[in-house]
């Protein structure tokens, strides 16, 4: 099958075995979507090799009889535990220390005609998503998972920096049910698709120092050390910084804000499957501007440069 | 009167007049001691000048009647608040926009003959707890500050990074209560101050990966770039690291551990006098080793630059 691999510092379309693990299932993928993490890969970042992808949507083509998935439509949690560890038993593999995670750390990922999931990590989904808005839970998820470590109420007041995928995202998901919820980027015609969701934006060029020490929660999600210090400047003492972005490279940061200001930084990466789901099946969240542009998986190559052009969202890979 | 001072960029002793503000009380200083913020202050930073010092035991000279504090010894918790935003009417004046910092910001400091605070500031020592051991309540509170912020049980698995002053405090303060708590640091002879009082310790250089990812939580007191990336290799995934130090300067951050490893970072600054002065009281802990020296208070000069030798600890001015 073909499959989009990142193996001795490049991305190539290469011919490779479908998987086969009797005791995992095998999905045939309908959807791939290209995160900034795989084109952090394709930098360095992680240090793996092998499959991009961890956004997907697929049909089980084989899996073990007693799960009952074959035939079903699914999107797949990407982090796959050792099964045996407490957190794993607690059904929480996301940090047990002998995972693989699709496409990102021992395990071929998603741009690929056919990948493989343990079944418990399979999620069905509902006919009502399609697969060009289903594509979108694993990153959606990403935003919620900020929920699960961060309480947010109705009227915290948040910051979100970055108009990129993550950070529209995060702006997308939160500010559909916030009363104070600010989107901070670069871009007009990105912070427009915020706007037109509802959320309030602003240009990074417009803050002043009035917004400064105000934020209860600021979710840093550009990705960059500027963010980061944008981030240290409109977060209130004793506030909350919300680090969602992977990125390599080792920014420099003002740590005595931090302990003078008693801010508290929280690192966040993968959330959970089933309120990103529930809000797609609410059916409100027009997703169809995120989505710059669609390749062929054999042209996946191309399509790797393409996200990462300036000004493009979400690009999608379809084998 | 005498105070020892940082006017441009010099510390000195200085002439200046007894500080006389008929709202606040006038507190005659028994003894003071120096602390490393006070060696990052005559470093430039938080961009003070006049009168260093914060941490003091003295009697109350003078003071608003109602106060009844005419006459007693006391030590004083060191922001000062504006008494009327939210914070300060919560009795917290800790993080008040509009506070004053006794030595450290836009109030004169403790390393002078006379200081001047506000009544609520003032806490009244008892005559079991001598000069000696009332002057370390104030970087005691600090250590235990962590516990207002990050919930430390009798089983948390603790690690406290650095062997100064603050770093001992902390592990004699947290290891009188904890079953698992291990102090790291450098210097043989100031971790057997620890070892002393029943705290676990190792040399940094005999940690190895085996203790890599183990600790619940993981307090930096080191202030320095090297103890902060030693507190990240000792976190487990979803722990916290606590921030204490305050340090000039702005460290590199291997950001994307902290974001893959979801790892929580707390900064931590002041905190309250009760617990401290609880355990002074209880009069198990023996702070003597943690003294090197004393000087007379016109001798601040050469104090200061007696603390900043390697290898010393606690230093006394006494007006």
């Amino acid at each position: 099958m073909k499959a989009l691999q990142f193996t001795n510092g490049q991305v190539n379309i290469a011919e490779v075995p479908v998987p086969s693990r009797d005791d995992e299932a095998l999905v045939r993928v309908l959807l791939s979507g290209i995160c900034n993490t795989d084109l952090e890969i394709a930098k360095g970042y992680a240090g793996f090799e092998g499959t991009l992808g961890h956004e997907f949507v697929g049909v089980v083509e084989k899996a073990p009889a007693r799960s009952g998935l074959e035939g079903k439509r699914v999107v797949g949690e990407i982090n796959a535990g050792c099964g045996k560890c407490p957190l794993c038993r607690a059904k929480d593999p996301r940090h047990c220390l002998a995972r693989s995670v699709l496409g990102i750390h021992g395990r071929d990922g998603a741009h690929a005609e056919f990948l493989s999931l343990p079944t418990e990590n399979l999620v069905p989904v509902p006919d009502t998503v399609s697969d060009e808005r289903a594509v979108f839970i694993e990153p959606l998820a990403a935003a919620y998972g900020i929920y699960e470590q961060v309480p947010l109420a109705l009227h915290t007041r948040v910051a979100i920096i970055g108009d990129g995928k993550l950070g529209l995202l995060t702006a997308l998901s939160y500010g559909a049910t916030s009363s104070s919820c600010l989107l901070v980027g670069k871009h007009k015609e990105k912070l427009a698709i915020a706007e037109a969701a509802g959320v309030a934006t602003c240009l990074l060029t417009e803050l002043d120092t009035t917004a400064h020490r105000t934020f209860d929660v600021v979710v840093e999600a550009s990705g960059s050390e500027s963010g980061f210090a944008t981030a240290l400047d409109l977060v209130r003492p004793r506030g909350k910084i919300v680090l969602k972005s992977t990125f390599s490279g080792e920014p420099k940061w003002a740590a005595s804000r931090v302990v003078v200001d008693e801010i508290t930084i929280v690192g966040s990466r993968c959330g959970r499957f089933e309120p990103a789901l529930k809000l797609l099946e609410r059916g409100k969240l027009d997703l169809s501007p995120m989505i710059s542009d669609e390749f062929r998986l054999a042209d996946g190559v191309a399509a790797m440069r393409r996200a990462a052009e300036p000004g493009v969202l979400k690009v999608f890979l379809r084998p």
